[in-house]
């Protein structure tokens, strides 16, 4: 495989919402990008999407080098992997085609070159089932736009070899991403598998009524939405509990978890859990004291609140 | 009933995480606020966490007047609501104790005065049946930090007036704040039972070894969540459909609504569904076109993450 700090270009297999978002960012970072599609206006789609991304990139800064000029589009695969360091998959989500996809990158990608799917949801061992290197491919998922969202998640099937896991995170760390490592195929992955909580509860409160569109996005707006770019529902719920922390919060609102305020059944609360929740939220919060954490926090609502206002003015 | 207008006192009944926060927002909003807490340490832990806010409140902005001395902690409830023109009631989830807590506040306080329960889930119904007066009483529901948070959750019950709610609604918007008024009562109301869902699933990763703590506040934090406070999860979706908007968006991720990716089963897509979201999307967007909401989106996301940085390093 190449060292992760010599790789300079990288394949972009589907150029859409996601694949093209990647081709942003690894042209931001100064990579060359060769990006491969089969529609015949995916080249055209894919210069406005860059074009639209290109200002946010510019404002965060460039890496040197990093130019809109080094991106080759191709519908050739073999034209697209050549000299690529790493490949990055994002076509649509179709098992059948995933496989064939993976299978046919196999093919022309030079052994020990990485393979990684945008996957939103299949996991890599149900993916890699027709390639003849399986061990290279893992799942890189990332949130779009994932030119701005750091988070990428990071997974290998039963074939896929813990090298290509530890270069991919490697890799992704490299050109600026947060990467969680999962050492299991989990369905959606882990913050698929929160937003789609979150998400279908929601559809079902405009399928019944309960909610327009538009107050379901205010309620995230203008509510916990604030808090969660500073801290995640864990730490959250920690402050929720006052001086007490998360042990007076699961003490307290434990009963609530009974309680038909969604259609989604919590687990039961044992003393394990429950443990498990206080002690990670303990450790999470280091040597930060619940007084660290609220003024954190308020400080983050403030400017979070007066960065919103100032992208909506524009 | 009060002029909306003319209120210059608020009782605050119940002074603990989500009681304190209301004193503080009301104080520096320029209100004199009368707690009332029967717990011997309320008025020392009040006095903590008004002091552990007044920082970011004033740095947001105080209103003319506005100071801590305006407040008073009593543990006697005629006291606390004697001159107040609205009531906001924070004791601990608890129905027999909220019952009879709101019926106790209803003997003591000026007909005509509206009191706002601060619960997480009770529906006024429930929790109104002891009161002498009911139609005063409505559910006014914030989110912590209540004085930094704007949202409320307004709701009557079945006893409820319609004037108590609009009232309240009124009020609240005049205070600052962001106000959901719900037609109906829903478990949960609006935003907690989206949080709730997201919450419960993590609960479910953890009890089940998928993810850790950390891991979980991570997946939020350096994901989905940078985009919450700026676009909810209807116009997050609506982006992810590139060009084609929600309609593109739901007919190529529609069938993962069937996949196992939380353990919260997805309403059936109908037709109906469909076209309730695809529509409640193109209304919210208005006149912002998908590469305007895009280009929203992305200042946004910039802004929060420098917002966070910044808040974070104190």
């Amino acid at each position: 495989m190449p060292d992760v700090s010599t790789v300079d270009t990288v394949a972009c297999v589907g150029a859409g919402v996601i694949g093209g978002g990647w081709v942003a960012h690894f042209l931001a970072r100064g990579f060359h990008v060769r990006a491969w599609d089969p529609a015949p206006d995916a080249a055209a789609k894919l210069g406005r999407l860059v074009d639209a991304a290109w200002p946010a990139l510019t404002s965060l800064g460039l890496a040197a080098g990093a130019s809109r000029d080094n991106l080759t589009v191709t519908t050739a695969l073999a034209e697209a992997v050549d000299g690529a360091g790493f490949v990055q998959e994002s076509a649509p989500e179709d098992l059948p085609l995933k496989q064939k996809l993976l299978a046919d990158i196999d093919v022309v990608t030079p052994a020990g070159v990485v393979v990684a799917s945008s996957t939103s949801g299949y996991g890599m061992t149900e993916m890699q089932v027709a390639a003849a290197t399986p061990e290279r491919f893992v799942v890189g998922h990332p949130f779009n736009p994932p030119y701005l969202i750091p988070l990428v998640e990071v997974t290998g099937g039963t074939l896929t070899a813990s090298w290509a896991v530890e270069w991919a995170s490697e890799f992704y760390h490299r050109v600026g991403k947060t990467v969680i490592t999962m050492d299991r195929e989990v369905p959606g992955f882990l913050a698929n598998r929160l937003q789609e909580a979150l998400w279908r509860e929601a559809l079902h409160m405009v399928a019944n009524g309960e909610a327009t569109v538009e107050q379901i996005d205010t309620a995230i707006t203008a509510g916990p939405g604030l808090r969660w770019p500073v801290q995640g529902p864990m730490l959250t719920f920690h402050l929720a509990g006052g001086e007490g922390g998360m042990a007076h919060m699961l003490d307290h609102f434990g009963p609530s978890l009974k309680a038909p305020w969604t259609r989604l059944e919590a687990p039961e609360l044992t003393r394990e859990l429950r443990d498990a929740v206080v002690d990670g939220c303990v450790k999470e919060a280091g040597e930060r004291s619940i007084a660290d954490l609220i003024a954190e926090r308020d400080r983050a609502i403030i400017a979070i609140q007066r960065a919103v206002e100032g992208a909506r003015r524009g």
